[in-house]
């Protein structure tokens, strides 16, 4: 019986990675296969204590002089620091706070400041919308023209004319990873800047922004970092590129003196010329007491179970759906952490397998997107999943017309 | 004794405002007499049971799930309908998300769409930092030139060239009320827009955003609305505009559909399309069991609580500094909710009055700043705060030399 070998191999699987399994550092219901880790991060052990803390002690009792006791000025920078070590970022170059979006459009604003002159920013058909729409909002205003290709178009498409690459690291559909290091390096060598875009990468595998000459990166914290809903998104201006970034926000908090309450805008020095306004502090604190749960392991070290986990998982997946249709990429190197299935009823496959405490999700128009955070996951917890896929399609639950109105918020 | 009739005097008032006392739905620590809630507003009671909830029980246990089962994907314009009773904003023209600084450049860019051809962008000199930074970033983007006007001189400076009026409600220093209603009609009558920012004086007094035609506001959530620290912000749209509303900052999650993931950014109908991109769920949810405080309560009743209290506080300065220099108007119907003093040891005499439990803040170059949040603060404890200046300043206790470096993050 199929399932059972593969029962025995996720055994052996589980005890060859017994090391980096961290699921003792998230809370996560009984039952449940959390396969939706890429769109909001199981909540780690260590946040409900933190944030109650911050809440009664910081916010409560020690009231307004908790921006100075308990650090809540410095956060921005000093949360930006800790999310730089999972991106390969020295310290110094990341801020958080604000959305993705609202980072990104930072970005490219700083972006068209570096690059006067140049007039196209080059970016992906279907990268994920918000970046569709920020770039073209940005275009708009500062007069870039949008050109699109596929990634591995993109080499021969630069010239003397694109100002920036806008790419996600990892594509949201298809899982797929980007080669961010030829990219980038490709953009230099026709003088443009790249932009990456880091929320389905960040925590999950080694992105390495100062390995590679990054220029600029945003990402959120709620998906692989584990940050919470909502959690604030963060931005990187690499060192090289502080003193001449200019924030098209000008919020107080980026201010070189924010207290000396000056007329004129002065940014600060280092990255924390990026900040803007004050930042949402429980849902940053939040972030930063979630960060703890990678202590002690290193991104590579990630990488590597989700690695093994995903690559187990399609394997699995092809034992009982024989014809199964990946969107995602068989090759290691070019493998985010999920595993994207494209089905005719890849909606109702989702519901039915949430029904069963498989909770994976669809994305539009036909992907079955289960994503693999590898802290708190084992190759016996995607067995489980993979024999519920297996009941769900014998039974045809995933044709239940209960299914058939479309109301996912994801 | 001077004091001794204070206190009787305060027990009087005390008693006549019983009914609005609501000191019970607020935790303060023992001892502090806090007058600060114009920088950050007290713990409401509600608010760590329902953050532990929104913690263990949405995003740990329900998940991915609760953006629909919890009412998180609803939240911004929720919430915003709150604060919209205590703003005077009838549903669906109130948004939540984001930094007072973000919400500022988003209404600017929007006014400028709403009047194409004009110009200038009028505001005072003098307003928060925030805000004069801002809208000198949106003015070089958009191409208007800045005047300033003192907000008496505003209605003569009002012309056709005037896009946009852009002013505090309450001052941020001097804690002044500026006349809302004269100047939104002078401008509106000129064929400009008003954009006004409520942080100092959303949940401390009305404003009436409806009834006086006001087109865009803005203002933070973490002052007199006792959002915590960072909490989110807030922008209003009145329903009039809202069609032609044009979103300089288009997150997915202001799109028509944001789950369609479609290419082209089409905004959503109704203030819904002044959303960015994912809100802080911690901070938004805080804030919204912050706003229960003021179940009950119109917010006439609120700003009759605090006229008693302000009008209490200047008189009781006055008996212990005969020759105070008030920065804050007398008139009541030119003063928001704080008492401001001007001191040439400012900075030592907060400090000072911190040592003793009285907490207030000091704005650069020479002022006393003492915030007044009604709902939680008594006659009788602005007496202990007068009685502790007293001692402050027969002791000297202000010119001590640990308050000689200026380090105030407030």
């Amino acid at each position: 019986m199929i399932l059972d070998d593969l029962d025995a191999r996720a055994a052996a699987l589980d005890a060859r990675h017994a090391q980096t399994d961290l699921r003792d550092r998230f809370l996560l219901p009984d039952g449940v296969v959390y396969l939706d880790g890429n769109s909001l991060g199981a909540l780690p052990v260590g946040v409900p204590e933190a944030i109650e803390s911050v809440v009664r002690e910081q916010w409560g009792r020690d009231l307004i002089g908790s921006w100075n006791t308990h650090g809540w000025w410095d956060a921005p920078v000093r949360v930006g620091d800790a999310i730089g070590r999972l991106i390969g970022a020295a310290p110094g170059q990341v801020v958080v706070g604000d959305s993705t979006s609202v980072r990104l459009h930072q970005s490219l604003h700083a972006a068209a400041a570096l690059r006067p002159g140049r007039g196209v920013v080059l970016t992906e058909p279907g990268s994920f919308p918000t970046d569709e729409y920020v770039v073209a909002g940005v275009a708009a205003q500062v007069g870039w023209r949008v050109e699109h290709a596929t990634p591995a178009e993109i080499p021969a498409r630069l010239g003397s004319e694109v100002a920036v690459v806008v790419l996600s690291h990892v594509d949201y559909r298809t899982g797929e990873l980007l080669d961010l290091p030829g990219i980038t390096a490709a953009a230099h060598d026709a003088g443009a800047l790249v932009v990456w875009d880091l929320c389905h990468s960040a925590g999950a595998l080694p992105v390495g922004l100062d390995a590679h000459d990054v220029d600029l990166a945003v990402g959120c914290g709620y998906k692989y970092l584990n940050g919470g809903p909502g959690a604030p998104a963060y931005g990187y201006v690499a060192a090289r590129h502080q003193d001449a970034f200019v924030n098209v926000l000008p919020g107080w908090n980026g201010h070189a003196e924010p207290f000396a309450m000056a007329e004129g805008y002065v940014g600060a020095a280092g990255v924390a010329r990026a900040r803007i306004g004050t930042p949402p502090m429980l849902s940053l604190l939040a972030l930063e007491a979630a960060l703890r749960a990678f202590d002690g392991m290193t991104i590579e070290e990630v990488r590597a179970r989700s690695l093994s986990l995903t690559s187990f998982l399609r394997d699995a997946i092809a034992t009982v759906v024989p014809d199964a249709d990946f969107a995602s990429p068989q090759d290691d190197r070019r493998r985010g952490s999920q595993v994207a299935l494209r089905h005719p009823d890849a909606y109702g496959i989702v519901q039915a397998l949430a029904a069963r405490g498989v909770v994976g999700d669809f994305r539009t128009p036909d992907l079955v997107r289960l994503g693999v955070a590898a802290p708190y996951l084992t190759h016996a917890d995607l067995v489980a999943a993979v024999r519920a896929l297996r009941e769900v399609l014998r039974h045809d639950e995933h044709l239940d017309p209960a299914w058939t109105t479309r109301n996912v918020v994801t």
